[in-house]
């Protein structure tokens, strides 16, 4: 048995299994990678690693099965899945995985070759727990792939209230506590107990707070779009042989000094070591954007791109055009008991709703620029796209002003 | 100058005006007026004074006018209106304030002649400051009244992060820092900034959140209507010669001294101490209770538990009838700028309207009643009040089993 | 199984005996008895109270004997006496205990009858636990009593952590989950295993420095001294009956209606609600003190305070003497394995000596007086007392000045 | 004016000079240095870097001169010292200090060139103030250096509480707020005022118990001596051109990338990366050391290294020797005032001398090895530097065990 000591959880006590995993160096790696990725450049303390929140999705998920009464095989099962959930993350997390994924075909939850393979493959056979059953509970298969991977999974439960307490920003600050204690199995569902409609609506909405605070803030979404447009560059100069699958398997070290060292790429990542970053020349509302552009495909965007450089007579290098997908809420279909029945919380809280409408009005897309171009990219940008001129140029630019409309500079 | 230690916000710095009213025997009088009355029974740890929220909500109130650029005298009277505006408040906070209201005519925050009699008039002359402009402050009235109380006041925002602090119930934990500098004056208006939607959306959904998980916990409501209920008895007894008037000067300690000596109270007295504790016999929904109920006068209400009590075969005091007044939302109309103009949050938010909603599916009509009479007294209340009988019974009642379903017994 | 939620501990689940024992009005009781007494003159923030630190120390004896692999009816044993274990104190916790235990012979965890009579005696012969037995164990005595009183009981982490959470004074944020962690037995005696003699330290550390800030702040100890003063002068009142076991069993509203209600105390009352105390007229060190002054008994004091009073030509109830026992220091006797062998940490760690220095050249006789009085009773004290004058006096009673050296003035 | 949101002192408001120095490339680098190096494979949360840390002296440093009331020039030039403090930290903070100090001849804190070059030279020139002066109140010299680095400067107050909130070990969580309204200056020596034994006690404790927790944990030695090891092969290869001024600019990213990708050093980084980190063989108290030993020059001790490794017949990059200069204690020097006079702490507190005693006892001399030559190495190194064999190896060495002593595995 080994206690660690987490900022969030204070004592995780870790054990069988998940005491043999920790010390591969597939989960070590996870110590380099950091959860939020460019999310640092807007709050400077958010430099927590998704070593940690696997701790603590480790530590949550004990919890709640000892509440479920879960123990044996069926448990070693979970808490290999917990601790192993993020083990597919590329470098920066989720930030270039829009990248990987057109490449490769995977997302970070598809992990049953890493699972087979290599050390944790060796560990869990060793544990007599076979890959592939824990590679699908990572999935959120099966009875139990719902606490790991769900609508009311113990990942979201550990990442709100640890970015919380790294970002400084309150709004995540759930009460992981009750959620963890009022989960149970009715007919095979993992649903929150009687009494808890408003458990579940609080999950929501700090996920509705914390999103555009953190997740999506402006200068969250532009560095990680100059990252991700560095990263592809990477890809494809014929200077280095790193392809996606290479990529995937880096950590942030390996990517930074990959994109330091190559000439395609120096100039991004000077940029955000310095961050001396892109500026927003456009961000528009979904209502002022042509539904073909919200559903174009990466190439048409790229074409867009090279479209918009050209009218506005800058390099292609300096344009961004960053396109959002539809807003939607994984959460509605979180499960409540109310008066002995099962009911989808959607159902049941007018506030999945609204908070659907508010992230429908939070949605932007984004054009990004060097500051010295804002303006003419900006205006290239309205013509290519189609967009409303009034709601769709940030203020400066309609302006012509070259201020920064940044609550946060860091 | 003053340095006082609190629990919340650190160090509070106390000065001019402010640190002259901290001395009277009016403002020491808060310290033994718990925040939240009988929430303690709901959680224990809920036992913070009006003395302390005082003090908060002074700090908060610095914090804005320095980033609004308020000095001088006009500083001042926000200061003495700050740290006086619960002095009105009788004891146990608003738990009796239906009741003293209906008997004085008089709210918590109508303080006219307590702020111009007394040590705290003296000093308020001394100071050169008008009481009758002071009280106006408190009452909400002109520009910065709404600072100290009104739709983004903050009074809220301490009351939310120290209520959050003292019960351990992380719903209230708002971002005060942020709030406070955002706040701005556009013409003659207290608004949120550009760029605070959510800011403004996030402090309505604290309180949202807080709202039934504490403020209306079911066992909240039960111990405040026994403590109302003994009240009223104290005040018609005749043995005593308490009045309504001299009932809101009391302190904590006075009126539960006076609960316990008083014949006519002593049995609820004890029941609160020890507990021991009222419970649901009926517990409907808006919807199940006829408009006629909802909109019912004290007296109406009175009769009523007369003729379930009568129908039930108990003692009057054994039937408590407690209607909440229909749900509202002062919150919607705060403003924020969007764009360079004004709106009302309930404009700009799909939420307001959803938290109403909520708000709404929340409200309960509550009957309770000593444990052992539950059963007689909700079916008897069900055909009094013409509940729909399946929505309003409790369900133990319906089932006639006897337990609890309160979630935390303490 | 109730699930309460507590500020310190966030959730706490109690159980069996304990969840019994929760609904006795002793238990209930504790509620209205503040956990510092008159600390909250000094730190507003103060109120928390003996039930929730009761339900504190619970939990924390919990954990403990969840990783000493005790349960069974050992562990229900421990259980109720961690629950029960301030159910001996009167109101306003140890302020009084001086007095009381001068006419009843008993201090607060002499509680055999206590436990023996009333509900708390049918819950435990309920469960088929000896009284006598769980009494023993909140006297310290045996194998567990170390657990529930002892130099390492959850006792003192609980209360460390709960002070420094309601005062806002961090000194007592101990890492109280590494200790109850690292607790054994060995050879029957409760120890800290190897490698934790810094996690003893940081107990002992946190004690000394909570002490001087918290517990023995100069207006804390005036405030206890006058209220002492004003219980002794309601026993000794003709016109009440109030005896000291009736004192003791009352709680903190019963005493502060009595001393409201009777002639002889409602000046001390008065000044005690309106936090117009006495000031120190002498804050003499112990080198400046005879021995004979510190070894004097209850009569002596009192003696010496009429001389003082006449000296000065005031009234007697205008001279408090408050004369601290000698300092000790109990943990020092704390074990810790070092190198495989049990030691104290006394031995073995030289802050145990520094920090007993230092308890020494905090150690001071106070004599109070209202303000307006303290020159001449300050020299008076002097006088009669036969102290060191420029030691003893403060300064401002030594240059005739009349201002306050208290660093918070709540 | 900028608003940082920061996870320890919430938003920080930056300004003047310090704003334009926060988009230098020089200080941006800092959010790239860890501010505890390795002590990360201790506690996995504490990936704090230094800018976040130099943004919290910052901010303490503006509420000391606010206290303080300077402003105006001078207030600038310390606001700029404080941001710019850390400006000449390598890559992972102190844990090269020894080797870049050996090869250039510098600390982190002699910037006078850092000061004067590049974008800070010119911001500082903008800005009308020189390089040299703010150089020097870094470096701690004149009045105002000693609250930038001193025994009561602003650095300690902040890095205390931050790598508590990071670890997860709360020794550190000083009285921040009070320190900085404590200070003043007397005959041009900043002290604390009146009162503030005890305070300044708290400090001085709070860094002792934190010191054997957190910053000479023996894992963060080991992790510490394995880097600094490779850095110094990463200097002396050949196949690598990077000298130790150039290592000194780099970034963590940097140095791994370079341990990574040179031959002589990617066993350690191997090692790092994995957590394969050596072992314990000797862990010796300082009466088992020679004192000859303990004076050794750098030299001296490669060559025990060799000795020791050719006795035990391993390759000579197996054996590590890790010595640690003599306990020196810094605070001891802080001034308070008592009654009047400037006082040393270590004058005024016994708790000093202990806590030098207690610095004394928990030196360690350490030799490390891979896991599976300890007792080889252990004993070889009893022979080589002539210590006490009982009291120097540890257990498992002693017994021929193979085990871990760590607390804490991560």
């Amino acid at each position: 048995m080994t206690t660690i000591k987490d900022s969030v959880h204070d004592h995780i006590r870790i054990d069988g299994v998940a005491r043999d995993l920790l010390d591969t160096p597939e989960l070590q790696r996870l110590r380099r990678i950091r959860q939020l990725g460019t999310v640092s450049l807007v709050y400077p303390s958010a430099n927590h690693t998704r070593f940690e929140h696997s701790l603590g999705v480790y530590h949550l998920a004990c919890e709640a099965l000892e509440h479920l009464n879960v123990d044996g095989r069926q448990a070693e099962r979970v808490h290999a899945a917990a601790i192993l959930h993020d083990i597919g993350h590329g470098p920066f997390s989720h930030n270039l995985e829009p990248l990987t994924h057109r490449r490769t075909g995977r997302y970070h939850d598809d992990v049953h070759d890493l699972l087979t393979n290599g050390e944790i493959g060796s560990v869990l056979r060793d544990h007599d727990l076979a890959p592939d059953r824990i590679a699908d509970l990572i999935a959120g298969e099966g009875r139990f792939g719902q606490l790991v991977s769900g609508e009311l999974d113990v990942d979201r439960m550990d990442y709100l209230v640890r970015d919380a307490h790294h970002t400084g920003v309150p709004y995540g600050t759930i009460d992981h506590g009750r959620l963890v204690r009022e989960l149970t199995f009715t007919d095979g569902e993992l649903v929150l107990d009687e009494g808890n409609v408003q458990t579940a609506e609080s999950l929501l909405v700090a996920r509705a707070l914390m999103n555009p605070a953190v997740y999506s803030h402006s200068v969250a979404r532009i560095s990680k779009a100059m990252l991700r447009r560095a990263a592809e560059r990477l890809l494809d100069a014929p200077e280095t042989d790193v392809d996606a699958a290479t990529l995937q398997r880096m950590d942030d070290h390996d990517l930074i000094a990959a994109l330091r060292s190559c000439s395609a790429t120096e100039t991004f990542s000077r940029r955000l070591d310095q961050r001396d970053l892109y500026k927003r020349a456009v961000w528009a509302e979904i209502d002022d954007v042509p539904g073909g552009i919200i559903e174009a495909d990466h190439e048409a965007v790229r074409e867009f791109e090279r479209e918009i450089a050209d009218d506005a007579a800058v390099d292609p290098e300096c344009v961004i055009v960053d396109v959002q997908s539809r807003p939607s809420m994984k959460e509605s279909t979180s499960r409540v008991v109310v008066n002995g029945d099962i009911r989808r919380l959607g159902q049941q809280s007018p506030l999945v709703e609204a908070l659907r409408a508010a992230q429908y009005s939070q949605w932007r897309l984004g054009v990004y620029s060097p500051p010295e171009m804002r303006e003419r990219v900006g205006r290239a940008a309205v013509d290519v796209l189609g967009l409303d001129i009034e709601g769709a140029l940030v203020s400066e630019v309609r302006n012509g002003l070259d201020a920064t409309l940044d609550q946060f500079v860091d």
